[in-house]
């Protein structure tokens, strides 16, 4: 949420490549994918070299790069595919936001990607980026994952529409998977969002507030990451660029109609966080009003008759009440009497 | 409110059929309804194929799907029809966000329509799904319901303009049929609006600000439910597809102003219950306001006549006081003397 | 503001006339203001079938309908004029919002009218239907008033201007007149709102707060009628039909400057009382810390002297102070010195 | 702020000069300058009939006219220089917002300039107006003031520019003038919000609420005065009247860059005296909270006490203690013991 | 923030000079560095005179004048390029908001950079101008800084790409430096906020909300200076005019979208501001109950006890329960008794 590490980069002269996620061990993992409507070769944990013999054996390729913390490789990838420095400079920035550049030979696209699988509630995104070129597609993508296993899965198949069609098919079924995450992602906000509102009307402690503010941000993060995703997919729809053929057209406006799903439940989502803050805060208000409320009956009932009995408890010489013989079940009565009148007057006053 | 069930569908390859609504036992319900100038011919509970069948008998159909929860009975239709298969996946995904797509050979249609008739306060809003082609109208409906009977019967009748004008008069009809729904659940939600607003200046519990929420948020869904309407008959009206003639216009005209009235209510339905929420709050201030207040004078009236009691109880042996014969009545008039005063003083604070 | 007896018009079909208003019952009254650059004829309490036999007597004709709720007459009106059924519909619809609607053969306004002459607090706002044809005027009203008596007036006087222009003029006339209501009431909402802001620095009661809500919807209610005038006079301006002549335009840009003057009027007011509700909301704030401070005042002086009387009060046998010759004149000197720290205290505090 | 005496006018027919200013005693004064890169001729406290007369004498002509109250003067100027009876209404209707309106044979300018140099807190808005003709410029001011004098002897001196220039270089010159009065309200609104900012941390009276609204009210009012010239500039900034030269653009764009920069400095006020009242609310709060809490710990550390007080000072035949030597030390003993340990828990609940 | 000493500038006539920022005292210190691909030339602290001398021996040249407190110094470079007097009057006035103008001959751009090194919790923004010429470029900075020495490095060195392509990449470098300076302002900002919200959790005193309303404001002036570099960028990007070359169109759009990142960063922690301002009120709001629950709990157990105590006082001859042997144990048993229900009533009450 915050700009971090953002000095490493102050005064650098552009398209230096300088990671400034968070350091990682694990080597940058490499897998190529190769396919036709006839058939598939595939090659996990390929070297940067393999990637140009590759090329040549299909008609399509999908160079799938894990870990983009080892910027010399991401230089050499560049490098290969022709790739402008700025490009590369943009895929190893993990703050940098969602945008789509065309530079006439490749569709250059940066995604941000929420884990929807992780099961505390604390929410990652994933810096993923796409270069679509005429007949190849470069995905990098921050973190290991299995998200685009099925999209895989289902080139192995070799089934579906998805060997047939060119690359454009390809990164419209990986925008399409990216854009699923944020259902998963909003559907469990969703549950935390009931659960707050369900215990926002109960109990008010300032853990709850924490929770609240911790939703709202998380909601705030999410609508950061999808709204350039709006402007994005429209400008591929515009289909200017040669990368993407008209048939795809119809997929991406489909994805479209998703992202106004998603941006439009975000605000209801916003919106709902702010009916539970208002209970919230309605609920502090209340327990305030009922704790007065106790403390103003037991004194209002109370000091009265305790005036009562100083009175009585004074020692004047000169008090005829003291010596008379009734003086004492009198004051009980009189207790007694004020206390229901008390009682009437709270009760008609709708404070018990 | 909430996304649902979206998990259901995340990594599918587009074009697979996910019903994700609630489950339901009951049949779906086929009727169709053949008819033009010259009459009408009518099947219930027909079959799938029934449905191609019955198309040549007059030159316009209108076949109306009730309930979208068997996936194969939207699939054989969409076959019949030749509808694409992200039109399918649309029609029995709940979720989706009212929308107009346009495939050349036929309009689609995505509405909400909400149920006016059910008096709890409940709101329900019924997915409905409209393909408008050359001849034929396809209406699909999430959960069983005869609001259209009306529209069927005017075709019965035969004596309005329905069944003079082509299938795009049917679409118009069908449209306003679902508009009106609207104005009806706005009216309770209105009535409720001012039982809210009487109750606020009166009574200040928790399950009051429950209900004003509440309101809210059925409010908020309609919205998230009415809004796409407006661009949805924009482009309608732009008269640029073939289904639409120009003599509908004026009509779908008049619709679009129902919508804008629509939205122009439930704008004014927010800030009245945004008001509504300041005199709740104002309410709890001013009983605390009232509490506090009842406790300020009954301790500030006898705290410091406990006291004078006080010093009347001490035991010291050389207190002139104690001995003096009007001391004790002195004393009465001093606390009476006091109490008045307390009274002035209060009535000239507007405390009394 | 709220919508009402909408569920009258739910599933009827279109052109189907139906007046939702307040049910009436005086006769619906026509009169007819027949005129040219000549002179002019008058017909008061015309009937319907009057209106086409006086029309051919002079080049201009200007009806005026007073009361929509019989919509015989209204539907009679129509057919002579050959006005669409929709437009019929949208007259007795006195829900409908401001609208503009050219038929080529006539434009058709709808606008809304504040009654400004009432002075209580309730705002009436008048449904007002315009006809303006090649060479007549058509003016439906839903309630009887004399508004428009003035314009008739300079008609009968034949000096000004308006006798010799067409009338288009005599349409700008008529909806500057409606215009004019709206500165008649927003001066005495002006009046109340300087009102409300004198009182809120004073008096804090729920009543208040209920005039400064109801005061808000009037504002709001009055901004919802002016607000679409904006895109009505812009389209009049835009010149296209040929029922507004070019002469004619400055005169609409002066009610344009008018709308737009009203409507800023209208968010200035709408900043005034929210900053009203806040002087309301500190004013019940600062009382309760008012009341707040005498409590603690008082408890803070009493609750340790009672104590100490208390002490003196307890019956140890072995008490040495209980036998000093001094100690009465001792605790009331101890009482008195404590009693003016304490106010001294205070002082420092700022709390007196 | 308010819309006053509109009343005046409702109902007149367009083109009625009606003044709805405040009365004003003095007589309407016009001054002429006649100049051209030559020299100049000046005639103070003119007739209108030297208006023309004058004219003739250089190239360039400036009527200052010092007061509108005199609505036959207006006339008279205004049919001699054939102005539209629009023109004239709007330049004696000082309720009228800027504007600008072209008249192809003159610019017609509303403006309204702040009183920069009065000291007290009441912001005074003139208003001004400015035709733009060929050769001449007409000016027309509310209220008497030198303001433009500096202009004049800028002409006077005939050294800079303006003498060279044509009319529209004046005009600029005096829009200059009116938009630096801006600045030198906004300063010093600029030192009150600082002063208000600082005693607002310290101070909270409810005189403090009243000084924060007022200047709110003043800034929305100039918001509501500088708003339009933006529109205003903008259009003469498209050079389309004839009356404006290509050389002026370049200082008509440097006044639209100050517009921009006060309605900016404008927005920022709004924020920071929003920001006031919250640090006010919250010194509210705070100070609410100090009370309590010195309540709270005196009530805290003697009700126990006194309880423990009142239980000695109870009359039982056989209470033990009573008779005890030690007793009454003891009591004191217990007594301060439990003092001590209250402090304690109040130091460890951070109150003290 | 406020605007400052603009009285200094109200009626002067336009392009007067007036150094309106804060009074210096060191001399404007001028560097001129010329290069070329072949190598560079560069003079330190150099006399106005030496400006056009120099400016034959290289292809490019770039003037850095640094302080513009000297306007005599700023009218003579003026005067050398040729600059128009209204831009010689932006320069020196430090109160101008950014902004880009094409005077055909060269690029006028004034820019804001805020000061990234300085540790205190001041902002200090740069006033700082640019003028792209089509072989020179000249920059003007308000205060001495050497921000700008890492791009006179890189043509020092003479490697990288600033040296082979014209003053427009230059300009880019320029600015692209300045834009950085946002990054780190806001990371620290940034680390600020998070601070303030770990803070805001336990600490609940005035001059957190100091803090708070502090960081607000410098956030809301970032933004300010911000803001206007979109259009700036925008303008630049659309390539009109002859000083931006089209190869560095790529590189300003790099820019564009770090301008957006800040941009959105900005209203990131806007968002987040308003959420610890109100954990902060809530904070207070949750003390302010914990104290009235303590002074509740403790007096409603002592109240009632009290007068128990007081009732056994009283000096009625009459009084049985005062010569019973057991009554002082029993008294103390019913105390007893009271507490510990007193104290299960509050533990039901959630109060413990």
């Amino acid at each position: 949420m915050f700009i971090r590490k953002a000095s490493k980069k102050i005064g650098l002269s552009p398209g230096t490549l300088v990671y400034v996620g968070e350091t990682q061990d694990q080597p940058v993992r490499i897998s190529i994918l190769n396919y036709d409507a006839e058939g598939h070769d595939e090659m996990m944990n390929a070297a940067v070299s393999d990637v140009l013999d590759f090329a040549s054996k299909k008609a399509l390729m999908w160079v799938h790069v894990n870990g983009i913390h080892d910027v010399s490789v991401i230089d050499e990838i560049g490098k290969a595919f022709g790739l402008h420095p700025l490009v590369l400079e943009d895929i190893v920035n993990t703050n940098h936001r969602p945008k789509i550049d065309d530079y006439e030979e490749y569709l250059f696209l940066v995604l941000k990607m929420p884990h929807a699988e992780n099961t505390d509630q604390r929410l990652e995104i994933d810096h993923v980026c796409l270069v679509i070129g005429h007949d190849y597609i470069l995905l990098f993508q921050e973190s290991r994952g299995n998200v685009f296993n099925t999209v895989k899965e289902r080139i192995r198949k070799g089934k579906g529409r998805i060997q047939k069609y060119g690359v454009d098919y390809l990164a419209y079924a990986l925008i399409d998977m990216i854009v699923d995450q944020y259902y998963g992602v909003l559907e469990s906000i969703g549950e935390e969002i009931e659960q707050l509102h369900e215990t926002s009307l109960e109990v008010q402690d300032q853990r709850l507030l924490g929770r609240i503010h911790d939703c709202k941000h998380r909601v705030m993060y999410l609508r950061k990451s999808i709204w350039p995703f709006r402007e994005m997919i429209s400008m591929m729809l515009k289909g200017e660029s040669p990368q993407i053929k008209e048939y795809v057209l119809v997929y991406l406006q489909d994805i479209y109609d998703h992202v106004i799903q998603i941006a439009e439940t975000i605000e209801t989502y916003r919106d709902l966080l702010a009916g539970i803050m208002d209970v919230y805060m309605t609920g502090i208000n209340n327990k305030m009003n009922e704790i007065m409320k106790v403390l103003t009956i037991i004194s209002t009932l109370f000091i009265p008759l305790t005036f009562m009995a100083g009175v009585y408890g004074m020692n004047f010489k000169y008090m005829p009440e003291l010596n008379w013989q009734l003086s004492y079940p009198l004051f009980w009565g009189a207790v007694i009497l004020i206390f229901f009148l008390m009682l009437v007057w709270f009760k008609h006053k709708k404070w018990l």
